[in-house]
């Protein structure tokens, strides 16, 4: 079976049916007022796109619902007397995918049709401007006539008769373009648009389902993790219009805020218009208060549907509306879109409620989006006056060069720009340019218009219908409010507020709201996985600290090493005279860094990973000198300096430096530089006890690969511990970072009493990927080809490196039943990753401070059992 | 217990007793003729070792096994009348370490003791020669004082008294001597030589214990595997004189000649001398023949001695005599060191002798020491009139740069060169020079000299004794039977021969000898492993097939990208408008490139390996671009050549190429690459076939960790092979050679048809070494210090390494039985990793043509059960 009507469809089957299919049949069948009409199910999609060809079967059942349509409507499909029967066409797959793929809407209509229709409707203005929209999106969904072609005509009629809008135009206007665009279809389009209203279904039905391929929406699916062998469904549904006059109307609403969660309801409706006149963000739309002025009826009715809805759905409902002469109808509704914060505070406030439980509402926020809710802010306080206001309709500030087109903001990201889209409107065009921006800025369209429902699912800030943003006449220059903005200059968005600011404005850390906390403390309750923060310094332990981390798991010290210290640090290296001097001022400064970082985490475990990288990072490279070499012949200087460093700059030079000579291998080969860690470290905790903290240090060894490579350094630490004298414990463990690490894990811990798993490192020598080269020598075009779904240095590669670590965890347990496991790599924030870790036996994962919130979250949700089907050992 | 009289000892404990003691206890107890001792066992070496203290409890059995040697000799240790007692005291390790420990020989004299010698032996002249020769070894040996001291003493004196040889001083001369002697270590030595006998005793003991860990043993260790805490035991033994007179002497002896090993005895005597003269090649020795002329009941029972032992040991012995006033005593046995060559023939011949059986014979060779066999000799045919002939002392060829002195060895090895070392004789303290030296050439000495002896166990060429070659003062020169060579100039050697040769001679490959190929016939019919060669043109493979490699088990294609056809390839990398046809040239080229190699190898399986290295080494370096642009300028020529060039060298460019864009990862992102070679392939197997041959040409895909990287190469190939419309089969396989593919092997074998495990990578992974970085940044000082047992990347490491080889061939099999297994790194040629492979279940190893015998010989004594305890999975 392949068509199903609204009445008879399984509602919870959004896999056959689709998401706006499965809608349409719920809300069918509990009552809501919903225009009847059927689903052609994904299972017709994937059989059309095996191999491009609509079955006959297929083809024979939705011409048999199309019978009972019209049965049940008592209208004409095709008919030239009564009342016509017209369709809407639209695509719905599983997973919303808003505007990525094509509908067709008036559908039916003909030079017969159009009669019987201006007779039903007493408008022949209506009838016109049906016919012409019916044309003018046949035209370019089913035929491929490009839209500006039509735009073109519609401008031009405009300009004759002296108006802005559409609307405005008389019904011979409407005639004549409608004639206009049959000719531009025939002209341009691959054939002209057929009269018999079968034949035009059955081609719109096939271009639904082929635009499932289409560029734009394959993008959308890998943004978003939707699968491509889904397929979408198709729903064919009678037409209602909600621009018969000024008892008609059409509008978008929500359950709830969807930009901020407030439990109230909040919409955008348009008198006297069709559904897509709202979404383009065409024309300034109406608020649902302006609809309870209109039409109070219908304004309370809709009220009841949407609370009807939300207790079916127990979630945020976004829900499609037409009134047609002061009837209501409810054309689609699905779980809306929110932003990270409407998220937080829909699932807390519905948690308390009662209407889900605590575990849902842990499950429902997806912990990736909590990184939206924890950028910087505008300092208010020192932004001075906006240029101008829009709608704040995604939050968050957003400063960037200002373009106005989407393939110059690609161009200048690729470039390493940071950009704001400027846009009158955004369409699905433009998901590019949306993906790359900082944020958009639109002068049109509410906060349902296509750039605030995709900036928010992308969780990028959004100001729209901003009407005080006048465009240019070439495309690169933009007067807000007065000011000229040229292409390039800085601006400054805040979609919290709707403030536009010119240049850059001082930022400020986000406070976390209190709904937030409060689901963070649910989840706490959950987790079993400990969380720590990666920080090198005191200020960034504080600020892991105050975002929950429950210690640190990777503290790096190069950073010590570098800056004003790095003169000292050459001195070492180059074997100076003044060596045993720098070693020394360099071991004082470590201790107060140390210091820092223990007494922000007093009580904590702290992890200190001595020296990493190679040696030569600490030194200018051949390049350098030789450009320094030249310059000083010109100016008959002399090189012999130069030439020295150059020496040492060649003898530490390595054609794989990131298997070279580095981590351990340098520490036991230049033994004094550990050993001033290690004593800096054991007199930073000797300071901390003796001014009454409690401080856990832990020194991790890198990059070992061998038993005796730990061993060795392990005893350098012992000595330096009986020599400090110190009672209070310090932990020795190592980062398990080599694929040998991980094989030989059971030897390794006989001396290591904790491991930490450095995944950036293992993921890069399991794969044999160089960091440093894979992502634009082969990576991205991997990813982009399909021969890896997700890119390893993000999410965890279970398969492989997961494998090592399952293997290692379990091994190194074995031997050492109190060995302490935990990750450090990039993957510690990952929630997929995470997922991952808490399956795999670990006892925390650690990330950077303001990713710790996203890991308490994701560390609930493994818990609960959600992302163990993404990451199955 | 720790001191073990010779008659009561095990003579099979060799770990307790050492060799030397082993063989003292065997040969009394079987009624040879041997001067009463002990044995002070390995374990009081160790007990010393632990703490640097001789204990009382092993010192009280030391003494009373003393007092049992006095009874049993009827003598008096430190006796002022009647006969002496005097001793040598030698180390004797568990495994033999000629030269590398100390000795002190006639232990037990003093100034009144030197009159009941004299008395005793009736000579003054025997009397102090003795006693000069106990102060020499002992200063040396016991109390550090340098050799050098006493022989300017010795120098002196022959001058003074106009003679050349020490034997010629006068009683006089002598106790001169031993009083100067005695001034030296007086006023250099770390105390002087005690009065008292077992206070010299003791300190001799302590002294062999402590050698254990002299610098020269450490390195022989190291270069020979022995493990370094087994510690030495030490023979304490009545002292035999072979320099009583005329109707005295010593020598050594082999039951069969150790450089060829025919059957027939060998040895070097000496009339009227002490055992050290014949080791040291000061003297020219006579041969066994002399000695059967001068003492013809004696030489018989020396024979006997022979055969009793070879019987007993059912080996090659080694056998030092003594013949004291007529009567024969042995003072040493152990299984003698021999030649490759020698190894070969002697086990085949001891089997078809029925001494030993087959599998006892393939046990014993060290397939290792095969190479010596295997490299080239000299073409005689070619090779004119030689400089000069000495003694063969060590078979093969030789060529290098002549160095008289070790140091100089080492540093000239080091910076790239190939030395020939040229001593007057060597001595332990040259060790390091033997290591790094092609071969070595002395003056002085004969086949059993120390030289000659070293540099079989190295499996070097030696020539010794040439009596032509006299040194020049300057220590850099040497006068070469009238020919004047200097420090630098290159000779050949071939101590095949014993043929000494100005300048770089022409050499032949060898000939498998007839004793080999039946010995190589016998493994091939115990082993189960495979053995393949890896060899990239069709001469090479026909020189693998030649050696009885089964196949080709790598055929790498980056050098058909070399050379002339380098500017091809620069086009295809360039993107070059003739790139088109440059692919054609190029697959036309291959196609002769593979039809060699299958003819080389027909009806054996070759496995072809597709582009591996990454782009960039087809082009210039950055440097050199940089020179060019540099010299361009300063000769007023336009550089914009250069500087696309370089664009394009930036844009290959990686920070570590090792982990960068190479292997199936261009061959993606390249697909002509790939697609030309494999049209190659498949266009020579096509010529074999149409040519009546039967070509078995396997496709390897190097690099892959992903069954997607595979799956799209194999469809490549796959279409490949269905447009060329072949009916022969082609395999489709891959390396293993990354850490993921082993760890997802399951999933590989699912599209592969074979594994390769290509070592060297897996190895430079799985450890994160760089096989480019590794060796000279920190792996020599690895190995050095003791952190690595074993450089990975030539033994395979089986904990890590071997883990996932173990594994992927496990789940490999599991998921396709059928799938073919076998290793190509370098790893397939080392004997220990050998065992490894068969122990793992792979089915065929490949190695380098020259190692396929090497191979042949290890898998079968892998079969045998040997070498699994150096490589349990």
């Amino acid at each position: 079976m392949y068509a199903y009507d609204f009445d008879a469809g399984d509602g919870s089957n959004k896999d056959l049916l689709g998401g706006k299919g499965a809608g349409l049949a719920t809300m069918t069948q509990i009552g809501l007022p919903v225009p009847p009409g059927f689903t052609v199910s994904t299972d017709a999609c994937r059989s059309y796109l095996a191999d491009n060809n609509l079955d006959d079967e297929v083809w024979d059942e939705i011409a048999e619902a199309i019978g009972r349509l019209e049965q049940r409507t008592g209208r004409t499909f095709g008919a030239a007397k009564g009342t016509p029967l017209l369709l809407s066409v639209r695509s719905g797959a599983k997973f919303s995918m808003p505007g990525m793929m094509d509908t067709v809407l008036n559908l039916g209509l003909n030079d017969t049709v159009i009669e019987a229709l201006e007779a039903w409707s007493g408008s022949a203005h209506f009838a016109w401007d049906a016919y012409r929209r019916f044309v003018q999106t046949y035209g370019k969904v089913v035929l491929g006539v490009s839209g500006e072609e039509f735009e073109k005509v519609l401008t031009e009629l405009r300009d004759a008769r002296g108006v802005t809008d559409d609307s405005k135009l008389t019904a011979e206007d409407l005639e004549k373009a409608t004639r206009r665009f049959q000719g531009i279809v025939d002209k341009k389009g691959s054939a002209a648009v057929p009269t018999e209203p079968l034949e035009q279904l059955r081609a719109a039905v096939t271009a639904v389902f082929s635009s499932w391929g289409n560029p734009r929406a394959q993008t959308y699916r890998r943004l978003n993790d939707i699968p491509d062998d889904l397929g979408t469904a198709c729903n064919v549904q009678l037409m209602v219009f909600g621009d018969l006059g000024d008892d008609s109307g059409t509008g978008v609403c929500f359950t709830r805020d969807p930009a901020t969660g407030e439990k109230t309801p909040y919409g955008d409706y348009l008198p006297n218009a069709q559904g897509e006149d709202v979404v383009a963000g065409i024309r300034r739309t109406f608020t649902l208060d302006d609809l309870a002025e209109r039409h109070p009826e219908q304004h309370q009715q809709l009220l009841d549907v949407m609370g009807i809805l939300e207790t079916h759905y127990t979630d945020m409902c976004d829900i499609e509306f037409t009134i047609e002469k002061e009837v209501l109808y409810i054309l689609q509704t699905r779980v809306g879109k929110r932003t990270a914060q409407a998220a937080v505070r829909l699932v807390v406030e519905m948690a308390e409620e009662g209407l889900i439980d605590r575990d849902t509402g842990l499950l429902r926020v997806d912990p990736a989006s909590l990184d939206q809710m924890l950028h910087p802010r505008i300092d208010e306080s020192q932004a001075g006056e906006p240029l101008a206001t829009g709608v704040n309709a995604s939050p968050g500030a957003a400063t960037g060069k200002v373009v106005f087109d989407a393939d110059t903001a690609v161009e200048w990201v690729e470039r390493g720009e940071a950009v704001v889209l400027v846009r009158w409107e955004t369409t699905p065009d433009d998901i590019h340019g949306l993906n790359a921006a900082q944020g958009v800025l639109t002068s049109h369209g509410g906060r349902t218009s296509h750039a605030a429902v995709v900036a928010r699912g992308m969780g990028k800030p959004a100001v729209t219908g901003a009407e005080d943003v006048i465009f240019g006449d070439d495309g690169k220059t933009a007067n807000i409010a007065g000011t000229q903005i040229k292409e390039g200059e800085v601006i400054t968005i805040d979609g919290t507020t709707g403030h536009i600011y010119a240049g850059a404005l001082p930022l400020i850390d986000p406070e976390p709201s209190d709904e937030l906390v409060k689901l963070l403390g649910w989840a706490d309750e959950v987790r079993t996985l400990g969380v720590r923060g990666n920080a090198d310094t005191g200020p960034d332990a504080a600020v892991a600290r105050s975002w929950g981390a429950e210690g640190i798991g990777l503290a790096r010290t190069e950073h010590m090493f570098m800056g004003d210290r790095l003169p000292i640090v050459q001195k070492i290296i180059l074997e100076d005279p003044q060596a045993d001097a720098a070693l020394d001022e360099l071991r004082q400064i470590q201790v107060s860094d140390f210091e820092q970082i223990l007494e922000a985490m007093d009580g904590y475990p702290v992890i200190v990973r001595l020296l990493d990288p190679p040696l030569h990072e600490f030194l200018p490279t051949r390049w350098d000198l030789r450009n320094e070499r030249d310059k000083a012949i010109e100016s008959g200087e002399p090189t012999d300096e130069i030439d020295a460093l150059a020496e040492v700059v060649m003898r530490f030079e390595e054609s794989n430096p990131m298997l070279g000579l580095r981590g351990v291998r340098l520490g036991l080969l230049r033994p004094e530089l550990y050993r001033v860690q290690v004593q800096a470290g054991l007199e930073a905790v000797r300071r901390r006890v003796e001014a009454g903290g409690n401080p856990k240090l832990e020194l991790m060894i890198p990059l070992v690969s061998m038993l005796s490579e730990l061993k060795q350094t392990a005893e350098m630490i012992e000595a330096e511990k009986a020599e400090a004298g110190l009672d209070t414990p310090v932990l020795v463990g190592t980062m398990i970072e080599l694929p040998r690490a991980a094989l030989v894990a059971a030897k390794i811990a006989t001396i290591a009493e904790f491991f930490s798993f450095g995944t950036n490192d293992l993921t890069q020598t399991t794969f044999g990927f160089s960091r440093d080269d894979a992502e634009a020598k082969f990576l991205s075009d991997y990813l982009e080809s399909g021969l890896l779904e997700k890119n390893p240095f993000e999410t965890l590669d279970v398969e492989g490196v997961g494998r090592l670590i399952a293997l290692a965890v379990k091994e190194g347990k074995a031997q050492r039943p109190d060995l302490e496991v935990g990750i450090c790599g990039e993957h510690g924030g990952d929630p997929a990753s995470i997922a991952f870790c808490h399956n795999a036996g670990l006892d925390y994962v650690s990330c950077s401070p303001p990713r710790v919130p996203i890991a308490r979250l994701a560390a609930a949700q493994a818990a609960l059992g959600f992302g163990a089907d993404r990451s199955t050992i």
